[in-house]
């Protein structure tokens, strides 16, 4: 899974980033952080969800709440065609919508009741039901209507607190390595870029993410490369250097280790 | 009735100006117009409703929905305490939010419909209930919705008009006397600011106000020296005056003719 740092803006005329999961949605979600206030939901699939550097099995249909700044990842068990919706409200319309949001906290991680899942399946309808110009208007409600239910129900004042100095440094190690995994970068010149020993930020990862260095970094180059790979002209050797794998042999063997395929065989099938 | 131009703008973190009307809750109000999407509906009294040069009587409980633009009042015909809700969508929302919505129209008089009444009622529960930090949420959940249901009912594409001539004249009118009511002005001096002959604007005030241009000028000076009663320091003769009236007989007139008491028995009261 990628670490990604997601800026998060909203659709369109929508208060919140709405995502409708259907077989052509992007899925899994890699591994990244954002400060914005996100609820996701499948209906259909039970799925894999990290976070706090711990993986959960959480059922098909369970409700996971994420109130911003936690490093985690998901990944629906069943890829073919999962179902749902990912919501994220941004950080910076929630400053301005609830008052003293800036002093509220919550859980992250599944929370389950009635009248949740009431509420996510009518605005599933309203995604899947006809589209008009007007139809935002009606996500917008039941937008607010969500919002309001999650906040009333799990939000809680706490004592403004920065993230921990491990969370602030794995933040900056996905960061950057997000920018050059394309290049030949290693674990300690991430470590410098961070300002902490190769050993730590090693420890660091493993607590924050479940993986190790070049196990994230060859995921990063891995989703590059299969993201560009329906309209890549080029050979696949170019692709694969071009990914930042340093040899061909490295790029077979991830991808055969994801996919049960070999680059070629996963590119005729496209 | 007291002829404004009004400004509209949300309250504070609503999407909409929302007024909930009780017993300290202004009313009636005046002959006015304003771009925006504007319903009322008072649920306890039936109301006066002077819209597009004639006045009708609705049942309590009937809302009216205007689409902006058209010169308009209301009166509660109970006037002690009128209970219901009165919503304006500012146009610039609307320009922003709605795709094409300078493209669309729609009729300006009462509607009926069992699921608007529940909306309404449903908003109403809001306003009333336990007002926290989060109830702006809430009530714009409630906000979108009703927007949503009417303009998915009532609004329609309609060719783009400018409007006509005649209203312009009117609102021109209206403005510059909401500007200096308080000063000696005239028919003729009005009509001249507005560019036409003082006949002529006579019979256009009639026909879009359903009032003169005196009746029109002695309502503006009368509301204002009805809301300033309260605070007032000096004598009612100085009131009167400030008020724009050319003598305490006319002031008295005009008191006596919509609240049956002269000023001096309506100031004791209060």
């Amino acid at each position: 899974m990628q670490p990604v740092f997601e800026q998060v803006r909203p659709t369109q005329q929508l208060i919140a980033n709405l995502y409708r999961h259907r077989q052509e949605g992007v899925h899994p979600v890699p591994i990244h952080w954002h400060p914005d206030l996100e609820l996701f939901w499948y209906r259909s699939t039970p799925v894999r969800f990290f976070c706090g550097g711990r993986t959960v099995l959480l059922p098909a249909g369970t409700p996971v709440l994420l109130f911003g700044g936690e490093i985690h990842g998901l990944e629906p068990v069943e890829q073919a065609a999962p179902s749902g919706l990912s919501v994220l409200w941004p950080h910076s319309f929630l400053s301005q919508a609830v008052p003293g949001y800036a002093r509220l906290g919550g859980p992250s991680g599944p929370v389950q009741s009635e009248r949740l899942t009431a509420l996510l399946q009518q605005l599933l309808e309203v995604c899947d039901g006809e589209q008009t110009p007007l139809t935002p208007l009606l996500q917008n409600a039941h937008l607010y209507g969500l919002l309001h239910y999650l906040l009333s129900t799990y939000a809680a004042p706490q004592a403004a607190m920065p993230p921990s100095k491990s969370l602030q440094h794995c933040r900056s190690a996905l960061s950057y390595m997000q920018q050059h995994f394309r290049s030949p970068i290693t674990l300690e010149s991430t470590a410098r870029h961070v300002g902490v020993s190769a050993e730590h930020l090693s420890r660091l990862l493993r607590r924050c993410l479940g993986l190790g260095f070049l196990q994230q970094l060859r995921d990063l180059r891995l989703d590059w490369a299969t993201s560009q790979m329906a309209g890549w002209q080029q050979g696949l050797l170019q692709l694969c250097l071009a990914a930042g794998f340093p040899d061909y042999r490295a790029f077979c063997a991830a991808f055969k280790e994801r996919y049960g395929l070999t680059p070629r065989q996963y590119q005729s099938r496209l």
